[in-house]
């Protein structure tokens, strides 16, 4: 890929790889690009009528990101709806596939806007507010080859631990011992897989970052032993947001130290956010990241083994000054007829005072004794929050793999930790955006990733966190989690015929875990993706525009179920295709569909699974968590017209031993003879885990064959 | 249909014919139904796994609406996200179809709350918050038999003057003469057909009902006819809300008249909406909707033919006692360290000023010298405004059809008026909803209905307006409407190639005018829908399950495009169809499907079009507006397998001749003979506006016979 570099731009540490990257003069721009100097800084590029953009990655809209606005500035949304344009992430990356395929990664820490033929119907207009940037331009054949190219430059994803594979729990809250026991037991109880159980807020001290509520934890050390004896793991929240209170560490030693972002006055800028007053860590400074993440090691010692970092937008519920002007201006309408014209001021007054521009624009970084405006780097700000803490991971615990994973995200943070897709709902409509969002997310090497299964905010049925669950079957992270307030959503939470369909689905998530994390893995380490639009492998038309079934890895393809009330969908197969209708994954039951439309029945219990046409799916066994599975027998399910292989990856799990060579490959092969019977190659070294491999094999013809 | 007694329920005029109604006693409950009493009162079934819940009107979710919770409770719902549960209207018919088919009506003019197995997944229950209502019970073999039987008891449904199914244009605001001139000589300039022009609220003085800004429109009688010259009718809104000020005759009229619902002291109660203060006159009391229907005069005086009531569910932006504590609230925090709890209690605190059960509970009807708070008959508050306008239209104006529509409703109000959808956004997802909608409003009657077509919130894109504009073209309402501040989206505003388009729409719209009229008429005069889901025609489990096409009308399904950048869709056919894809419909382009799922390419500028078997659609000429059509040529489509029928009503579409049978029928027969070649019966009278009648006649081989 080529850089061209506009004006002074910061440096971000997006691309690392410079092995991949030429740069080039400004007057080496392809003549496609044009650049206009308006009143933002702009480039555009004119859209043939049927040019499919992809990219963008955590946003809204669909795969194909056309007849939209979009802008790279994360934010706190946690009410989005079509019409919004940012969430969480700032993944300047847009992919045109069409006569010309090109990709365009903008670099750039300050806003950026994407105009993907909305003001006019034929133009691409990407917009910057201050004209400095890098504009990276990657060619190829194809999406996949100008993914990859992207990737390689931008650097090896991050890996969790095997366990983190496992089925995650969480709400807000589980306050204190226990109701965490609570939930735990009921897992053991219905019997449902669960490897995690999640800390919200509520853990801390009066919503401290790195303390412990003594009064709900009196000895958190033993309490993580117990609840880790019973087979789960505790993961808790860390907010960017430091409490600003005098004789709390962490708030007095940023002070002492000048760690915290400044005002324009140079004193600590004060925001708020759970605990009221905070101050916010400036993640920008090399020393800072150090500081605040080796704070981690105190819930380390303590026996934790990972966190998810919430609120690092930063979400800014009001900033002193910001609040004080809201009071007055409310005030200053007491009393008056108010009108349609003041009603909406008045509403807008409260509205405004979070995550206000304004508040952004009012502190600052120190970066190398340079003070610069945290506008115009917001969009580094959650990435150097979760590089604080994956640096310090590597560095205090380089042998051990600690779950990491952040709310907010730049390109680049894929690193350091994986993401969540922030404060969905549980509305049907969040669980389609959820399916159009992992292939773009994974682009960005992004492959550690999930939303909230069932929705955060709002109650959910029955139905949807069992129809967002058998789709969360798929995504590496798999999490369900809810708000304050709402419906209890945990698998054993309805009635007794749901805990049933959850629980086969998440056995199936179990089984799965062979093939799954072998495709994570190789994903990472081939810089490719583990979820893929059907685009990404598939050239023909049709693929190319579809929006409600992605690729799993090598083998599999999804066409899940998003609607209420539906038992059965069309679906595209862009070849011939194996469906197995999983109920309960020891059960076997297939159906072969030649390439083409297919209308099939999906019944509420079922999780449709497509297996492509000459390849492998490997399942194993699930048990009550990931560390207990039983990993000597596995079974190998194939559909072969002619030959099929697979390497099947796997590792310990737990430690960067992977990292010295420390894994195995076994390669399985299949080939379908000329009597249409299958002749299997594979081969098991002596020192194996697997000691059993079991063979479901399905010909051209329709013929099963077990081996 | 049977009728059971709950307690003491007020009179709400729902039902109008009691030949169609037998009381029966509560020991006569069929057993199928449970009462219960606890918190609230409530009624539930236990439904069968696949059983379908159709109804309760305008309101979120699917055509099916098993799964979620509604509530009845007309509510100033501009932001319909998925997880609400009330939109502007109170439609209380909710039908099972299932193993046992049956309907109840709820007739309640307080809030009614559906849970339809969200709760329980297997449950219905109906609750209301207090024992005093109506239960009506409606069995049949069908949902169309229900249907039929329900609609036959409240009475024929509101019928529009003809140009009223011409296209409409609005937005908040074409605030005076200049911009309205504009917006008319721009749809003549570009020749796109339109028949009326919208005033939102900005044409009034100060926003006071039935005044006129004298510095917008100085001479407003003289624009009025100005306007019509051109072609165009102009739709001034009219609000629930009378602004509170000495000297404005409305407000002192009904001051002196005790016209206005009172506060708890028996003083007119003040809310504010538009222009701040105002008073709710009391359209409990039939004094006053006379007094207030006739005040509609003045604006009829001046040329105007129709009305649109707006705010009458009713809106309240905050009451002068809920600001009060509001500002109370507020203060209270000032200066304090403000934390998750508190925070979130500020941003209630402005958001529950507006619309909030508080003020409701705070002010009352006289009804026949009692005093019934306005709560428990709130539903019923919308209904009477706009049966306070047609009342008075019958009166004053018994011969002429007046174009009314209203934005809160309840059943039995589509005998004075039609509805719209409401404050829709710009979103994808809202054209869906409409879709679904439309059946289930249809349903209840309001034939004469349609949303804001494009969307009211948020800014369009070109694709989104002209796929709505697509689908609108079927709706009886076709208006294209959006808010303060957004995009322009008239047909004019995108590019060349988009207006092109919507013409292209818009014509077919005015050339479908024989009918969509003929069908509207025939619907109303039969207690027919004009909207239907396919389970209303079709009973095998796939059309019953179809949630994104409708018929409308006896000859034709659709199949929008409700998704961006598609250009091909999956489609049910439940019998063999011709599809008639239009672009410029004077281009018959035709292909024949076997009954089965087929996918089906649609570009941008073309309508899929399907005509059911043995079917006959009738077209005519488009026209600038609809008085300027040309009738006296029609087109007959059909496809006819063996033989198709079909009667074409007309009249002279603005008196209310044809309640005196001054209207014609015109029955179109074609029979396949036994060569295949049509044989056309029909017979024009020597006096019929139609003077030459084209046939298109398709039959199953597809061979296309010109006549």
């Amino acid at each position: 890929m080529i850089k061209i570099e506009f004006g002074n731009s910061f440096v971000t540490d997006a691309v690392v790889d410079i092995n991949y990257v030429k740069v080039v003069p400004q007057t080496q721009l392809p003549e496609f690009i044009a650049v206009n100097q308006g009143e933002n800084f702009s480039i555009s590029y004119g859209m043939k009528k049927k040019d499919i953009v992809f990219g963008l990655g955590e946003n809204v809209g669909g795969m194909n990101k056309r007849g939209g606005i979009y802008e790279s500035f994360c934010f706190d949304e946690f009410n989005h709806t079509p019409d919004k344009k940012s969430l969480y992430a700032a993944h300047n990356l847009i992919i045109v596939d069409g006569e010309r395929k090109f990709g365009l990664f903008i670099d750039h820490p300050g806003k950026v806007r994407f105009d993907v033929g909305f003001t006019d119907i034929d133009t691409l207009e990407i917009s910057m507010e201050n004209p400095n940037f890098n504009l990276y331009i990657i060619t190829g054949n194809s999406l996949k080859e100008i993914v990859k190219k992207f990737r390689k430059a931008i650097g090896i994803s991050y890996i969790p631990p095997k366990w983190a594979f496992g089925f995650q729990q969480s709400r807000w809250s589980y306050p204190d011992m226990t109701s965490i026991t609570e939930i735990a037991d009921k897992f053991r109880n219905s019997q449902i897989p669960c490897d995690t159980i999640y800390m919200d807020i509520d853990y801390m001290d009066n919503y401290k970052n790195f303390t412990i509520d003594k009064a709900k934890f009196p000895e958190f050390s033993e309490f993580v032993k117990f609840i880790k004896n019973k087979g789960f793991r505790l993961i808790p929240i860390i907010d960017a947001g430091c409490k600003k209170e005098k004789g709390y560490d962490i708030s007095d030693e940023g002070i002492e130290n000048g760690y915290y972002c400044l005002d324009k006055d140079g004193k600590p800028f004060v925001g708020a956010v759970w605990p009221g007053h905070v101050y916010f860590p400036d993640f920008m400074n090399s020393k800072v990241r150090t500081w605040f993440g080796d704070k981690y090691k105190i819930l380390i010692d303590q026996g934790i083994e990972g966190f998810w970092n919430d609120m690092n937008e930063p979400a800014i519920f009001y900033s002193e000054g910001g609040i004080k002007k809201a009071f007055e201006k409310i005030k200053s309408m007491e009393g008056k007829n108010i009108g349609v014209d003041l009603y909406f001021q008045m509403k807008d007054t409260m509205e405004g005072i979070s995550h206000s521009i304004e508040d952004y624009k009012s502190f600052y970084h120190n970066v190398d004794g340079e003070l610069i405006n945290h506008y115009d780097l917001h969009n580094l700000y959650g990435y150097n929050m979760t590089r604080a803490a994956g640096e310090s991971f590597v560095k205090n615990y380089p042998d051990k793999r600690i779950l990491l994973f952040s709310r907010a995200s730049y390109v680049g943070m894929h690193r350091y930790g994986g993401i969540w897709t922030g404060d969905n709902k549980s509305w049907w409509e969040h669980l389609l955006l959820n399916i159009k969002m992992m292939p773009s997310i994974n682009m960005l090497g992004f492959l550690y990733s999930g939303a909230d299964v069932g929705g955060f905010g709002c109650d959910a049925s029955a139905e949807l966190v069992i129809r967002w669950t058998q789709f969360g079957v798929f995504t590496p992270l798999l999490r369900n989690h809810t708000t304050l307030g709402t419906r209890a959503q945990e698998p054993f939470a309805f009635d007794v015929e749901s805990t049933d369909i959850f629980r086969s689905a998440i056995n199936l998530r179990y089984a799965l875990i062979p093939y799954i994390y072998s495709e994570f893995m190789k994903a990472a380490k081939e810089s490719e993706c583990y979820f893929k639009s059907l685009a990404y492998e598939f050239s023909d038309d049709i693929s190319r525009r579809v929006e409600d079934q992605v690729l799993v890895g090598d083998s599999v393809m999804l066409a899940p179920i998003y609607t209420p009330n539906t038992f059965s969908r069309n679906v595209w197969m862009p070849e011939d295709m194996l469906l197995w209708k999983v109920g309960d994954y020891t059960d076997f039951n297939y159906s072969l569909h030649p390439k083409g439309h297919h209308f099939i029945d999906i019944e509420l219990d079922e999780i449709p699974l497509f297996i492509r046409k000459n390849k492998i799916l490997v399942i194993g066994n699930h048990s009550h968590n990931i560390d207990s599975i039983d990993q000597s027998e596995i079974t190998v399910i194939a559909y072969v017209q002619d030959l099929a292989t697979y390497r099947l990856y796997n590792d310990d799990g737990v430690t960067t031993n992977y990292m010295n060579g420390d894994y195995t490959e076994l390669d399985i092969t299949i080939k379908i003879q000329e009597d249409s019977k299958p002749q299997v190659l594979t081969n098991l070294s002596e020192n194996s885990i697997i000691k059993k491999i079991n063979y479901l094999i399905v010909n051209s013809k329709g013929q099963l064959f077990k081996l």
